[in-house]
């Protein structure tokens, strides 16, 4: 197996090393285009003063027409500290500005979103739901990236019950990655025939992604005792003073410890994943967090998400070979990427296009089902429970069922179908893609130079 | 002259109905673009993660590397909070929005400036300041646009003078409306032959364009005490009680009152404008606000900028009858217009070209300078006195007058020789502007719609 791993840390090098070539090459990832005609120079009479001055005022009348006069119903504010960028942890907002351009180019690419890096030089929480709140005017949703625990749960909780926050706001590390990872567990369920409200599921790392996926998996039928969480310190039950005493900062966590592990388990990873039937790692880059023989200890057909990047915390084939039935990892070159590029394109389209005013649980749930359903309407088996980016129908079918959900929910201000809402996210999302290639094609984006 | 008035204003409302009518079929004048090929999805491997670790890496190594890796150095925000838009006031900063959006389109199409319009929903100037600071890592320059007085001055001088901000911080409505009316004025003496160090200037109306363009016409040559300056209290001397009781507030006003106006002359603006050569009013809509009794009082060969907007504070061929010999003004369709536009987009081209870490002053005069010499050499005379945005060299020799001037004062982090400067301007605003059209032409700019 070494020469395999070799090869596979080998392939793992080539993107970093493209990066390194080809950043200082372009420069950036994101810049600004002109969303209106410039015929001549006399239009500027009508973007700028003295016409402008017309839409202003109305808009001072009536705030929502701020959504029909500019581009603020499409634009989102990708928000980050760089206190947990990537996996290298608190480098600072500068270093973390090539993340938050990358999440542009996403948002953009698979979503017609129009986003903004806006890396914040402060690291305390209240700050940063201030800085929020006083750039809202000139966005219609804010995505929090890479902001470390437990900062980010206050940060998100505040933000979203603020009566003054009018925008949605999200933060992709944990809903984001809990909704493409329920979506994986929806279908690799469907695989091995079991049903989410009899499964037992073990959680390797209690970190943000873990504590919002804890809570879409109950919401979606898992009983929650059926859920036995495991920590670096252990798994979690109301014992656990080290997390009681930070009950405030940890309110979800802790709420795990007393809803969680009906069965009172205690010890490590090897106890939390004994038996359980589903086994979601988004812990720490392996292999060797995971150890094959807790693997062969859990249930018949067994589901194994390794999400550790950019290793996983077992080897695919290594939990495939001690029982594994369907093994999930975080990147592209093994099958069923658990991958969030999957869902923050698709789920803000859909937000947006409904102007909504929070984006619920529900509507994550929604994104997720349709996700599941994506990759079913294509056949599904062990090597297939997930689209790939490459499936761009994913991204408008998932706007159309989280506009559609924010509807039933009552958070959105505009009444669409589901037809309308799908036909214009894949509208919009053509145009992006066409808009990329043309700036290709034209060489305003100029080709990759031989060699790099 | 009525009927000319008549049509004047019905011309006037032109671009009104039409920014009503287009602003809402385009939905936003700026968008977010890829600068970087998509040759596929794999591309994200390097764009985003995994290979996206590598370039932070490197930038939290060293964070110059940030100008290098991303497109900071090439990132504008536009920030505002809407206190006092164009001639609007105190609309705030949602209704703000399409004049900093307007603006980001100018600065990339005239600039090839990527500008991002960031509308601040608080007015306390402390607040202010703070926001730039926090949001400072994404941008590589700070553009203040229609903050109210007295704020403003401490907004900027608090920015320019923290060591913790290490990018440029500029206010336009201050320091470009000042560069701009400077180079007026550098041509028009020329055309009257007469010279900055002898001639008398009235200024009518004392806001944040009139205080900046006294500083730099002082440093121009002017001396001050040939400056009288007049507000709607009437002319600014060292007994104006009502300014020396707030100096704290307004010290650069107070600063005035004690440096200009030698004669001491008390009164209105008909004793401040009397024997002048040079009257600038940047002040309140006309006309009437001048009378042409006033403008007959004024030196021989009187120069008049009249640049209250939409209307004048006098129409120029009342002046000129009063025998005003140059007359300048906001609009585009009088001769001599003194317009904003033709200043902080090549500004900031230099500005960014060089990394200058700040815009000093002499910045500014060295691009007033080459903005007058511009005009020149077309050959001037009393009704050209300024280029106009179609001569569009105007910008990237602006940005290599800056950039060169940035050097000479050691606040330039690059060394680039003009003709460098003035290549590198052209090729960005070239392609700043071949974009805009390749986006026209291939629809994804959709055209303006018959009838509109």
């Amino acid at each position: 197996m070494s020469e395999i791993v070799e090869e596979l840390l080998a392939k793992a090098k080539k993107p970093a090393e493209d990066a390194l070539a080809l950043h200082p090459y372009y420069r950036g990832k994101v810049q600004t285009a002109a969303k209106c005609p410039v015929r001549g120079l006399d239009d500027f009479a009508i973007w700028y003063t003295p016409g402008v001055a017309a839409p202003c005022r109305e808009i001072h009348k009536n705030p929502d027409l701020a959504y029909e006069y500019t581009n603020k119903g499409n634009t989102v504010a990708v928000v980050s500290d760089g206190t947990r960028v990537l996996g290298l942890g608190d480098i600072g907002p500068l270093a973390g500005l090539p993340v938050m351009e990358g999440k542009a180019l996403l948002f953009k690419y698979l979503g017609g979103v129009d986003a903004v890096p806006i890396c914040l030089d402060t690291k305390d929480p209240y700050r940063l739901i201030l800085a929020v709140k006083w750039i809202q005017p000139s966005f219609g949703g804010i995505n929090l990236e890479d902001i470390e625990q437990p900062k980010c749960f206050r940060v998100l909780d505040m933000l979203r019950s603020d009566p003054e926050v009018q925008i949605p706001v999200w933060h992709d590390d944990q809903q984001g990655t809990a909704t493409v990872t329920l979506a994986g567990v929806i279908n690799a369920l469907k695989v091995v025939g079991k049903r989410m409200d009899e499964i037992k599921v073990s959680i390797i790392g209690v970190g943000a992604a873990s504590v919002a996926t804890i809570r879409l998996l109950v919401a979606s039928g898992v009983p929650s005792g059926n859920i036995i969480a495991c920590d670096s310190h252990g798994i979690l039950h109301p014992g656990r003073e080290d997390v009681a005493r930070r009950k405030i900062e940890f309110v979800d966590k802790w709420r795990i410890c007393q809803q969680s592990n009906a069965e009172g388990r205690v010890g490590g990873p090897a106890e939390a994943m004994r038996g359980t039937d589903v086994c979601i790692a988004l812990s720490k880059p392996g292999p060797g967090t995971i150890l094959p023989e807790w693997v062969a200890a859990m249930a018949e057909d067994a589901i194994v998400f390794a999400c550790a990047n950019p290793i996983p915390e077992i080897w695919p084939w290594e939990a495939k070979q001690a029982g594994a039935r369907v093994v999930g990892t975080g990147r592209s070159d093994f099958p069923n990427q658990i991958n969030n590029s999957l869902g923050f394109p698709g789920i803000f389209r859909g937000v947006l296009d409904v102007r909504a005013t929070t984006i619920t649980d529900e509507m994550a749930i929604a994104a997720a089902e349709e996700l599941a359903r994506c990759a079913e309407e294509k056949g599904l088996d062990e090597e297939y429970i997930l689209p790939t980016m490459e499936d761009w129908e994913v991204f408008p079918r998932e706007a159309a069922a989280v506009g559609v959900k924010a509807q039933e929910q009552e958070v959105a201000r505009l009444s669409l179908s589901r037809e309308e809402l799908l036909t214009r996210a894949t509208d919009i999302i053509r145009q992006a893609r066409e808009m990329t290639h043309f700036l290709m094609e034209k060489r305003i984006i100029p080709p990759v130079p031989a060699g790099m």
